[in-house]
């Protein structure tokens, strides 16, 4: 593990956390949120379900949550992180592509034109990383995603993306883990490159983490066996793929799931569904100060007025970061 | 969980084997192994990877074990039990197919050929999934698939399936996790199958079971979610197919992998290639008294003499179910 995190968890912690319904070790286990109702809703919850005997009891082993990672655990603005990372592949490797200066998606990517870039969608995303997470192997991946972890600062926070993680968000997982809940990223972004920083920075292992991804092959190389990445995709995990992806890697039905833009709808609907009591929430991204304010009209992590009016009708969780959160960050900058 | 099995794990030994390095309860832990060369070397690597500060140490969330299931966790003779499965599917469902009568790899399938049902391969596999695992729900699957298991029988052995996982791999499984690794099952077979009965009988939960796999469709039926599944291949896992999915669904390098037969090559060359010390198996099926004796000229579970030959000329551990084993099912029947 390689890149650098605020939160990391001790082993120690890891051992309590696999025992199952033991209590939280601190008389506060979510300090970084304010007591209001959605902070008082996860402890109520938490507690009807590990609690032995009572009517919501949930074996631990059906104890699932399931996270978003961009715009949820950490920031996505101004550009989903691994777009980011995409686009800096594109201009890594464009001169081998002269043709990319004329051909979208690649042109608005070599150009820095964000807005026009997410016009074009998954397919634009897809194409993107087609070009350039394959024709290398997998080992060679993660230490390009990794160097570029350790060395890329956000534009605003002038820090590494892997110290923009929420700190509340981490205390939520490190929570849940302690009273025997397993813990599950499900995102958009690409699984390998999550894969890089997840174990570290959440706590989440690499076979917890479901995300888009692409085909590999399996070849020999100097009598080595070695993965090579193709430019074919495997799996999108964005909106209903987000529940197939649940059913496909996880195989079973989460009973507590956060999220954060439209493309979590269907994760929320689908984890809506348990059989017995579920917890379904949503952070709103209003602090501009100390992060960002966005909403219905942001192409990153777009939250549309349906989705609010949904998780209002439906009893869902709406975290207002402004409010909820007297922390943002999990590097610890003291809250303005 | 609905099937029946033997081997029932205690929430206190889950609870135990998440602790790490804690060594096994009992004076043997593998009492069903006879005191031969594979049990002596796997006590011997479970030891040096466990004893901190020994140089071949790995950490406790490094300690990845994957197993083949057909012929290395359950018996897979005369036929791969999930193979038994889908010919029942296809005989379940003919009566809406009337060309299957005439149509291969159907024809074979409703006549009762296996031989010529095997040569179809992979793709005479992937045609039979397609037809008689669509069109459901997951959860009408899942009910379809259990209730199988619950009422089928064995041909020879005449009780359920489940009755005939192996007591020393199911002890193995065990061991391994009572020493802090993680146990995964990468298989041939298809995963929603698996995931009915293998938390059960194994104790390995679903997102820790890799296998070949369908899409599906999120859809809205009567305002409830529902995922549909679809007649197009997801992902093929076997041959080159489980490093590859090693890579996709754990994430990480196995440092132990077991198995049984020709499709458990690549798993086994992709252990082998791990940064420090590592365990490879195989088993052996040369007990026609007990279980079965088959191997090069087997259409199922095909073990080539060249597999033998590699497993040798590198150090991979081949059990002698005969000699090897002093019991084989974990249904309990007194050894022979």
């Amino acid at each position: 593990m390689i890149v650098r995190c605020w939160m990391v968890l001790s082993a120690a912690l890891i051992g309590v956390a696999a025992l199952g319904p033991v209590r939280a070790q601190s008389p506060d286990p979510l300090p970084s949120w304010n007591d209001n109702s959605v902070k008082l809703n996860i402890i109520d919850f938490v507690a009807r379900v590990t609690t032995e005997g009572s009517a919501d009891y949930v074996d631990p082993q059906d104890r699932v949550a399931t996270f978003d990672n961009d715009g949820t655990l950490w920031v996505e603005q101004p550009l989903y992180t691994s777009f980011v990372f995409i686009i800096d592949r594109v201009k890594a490797v464009s001169n081998q592509h002269p043709d990319w200066k004329k051909k979208e998606p690649f042109k608005s990517a070599l150009d820095g034109n964000t807005k026009k870039l997410l016009s074009y969608g998954e397919t634009g995303a897809v194409a993107l990383t087609a070009a350039t997470h394959s024709g290398m192997t997998t080992v060679e991946f993660n230490d390009i995603a990794s160097n570029w972890l350790k060395t890329v600062r956000h534009p605003r926070f002038k820090r590494p993306y892997t110290d923009l993680t929420y700190k509340p968000m981490i205390e939520l997982l490190d929570y849940l883990r302690a009273n025997g809940f397993i813990t599950f990223i499900v995102s958009g972004g690409g699984v390998e490159f999550m894969r890089a920083y997840t174990e570290q920075c959440y706590g989440v292992p690499p076979w917890q983490v479901v995300g888009s991804s692409g085909k590999t092959q399996f070849r020999m190389w100097d009598a080595s066996p070695t993965l090579v990445k193709l430019p074919d995709l495997l799996f999108f995990d964005d909106g209903p793929g987000k529940a197939e992806g649940i059913n496909h890697y996880i195989g079973r039905q989460p009973i507590f799931a956060f999220g954060n833009s439209n493309g979590d709808k269907e994760m929320l609907e689908w984890t809506a569904n348990c059989a017995g009591v579920c917890f379904m929430g949503l952070v709103h991204h209003d602090d501009a100060v100390r992060e960002y304010a966005y909403g219905p009209d942001s192409d990153v992590g777009t939250f549309p007025v349906a989705l609010m009016e949904q998780a209002k009708s439906n009893g869902w969780n709406v975290v207002s970061m402004k409010d909820d959160w007297n922390v943002i960050f999990s590097w610890g900058k003291p809250s303005l």
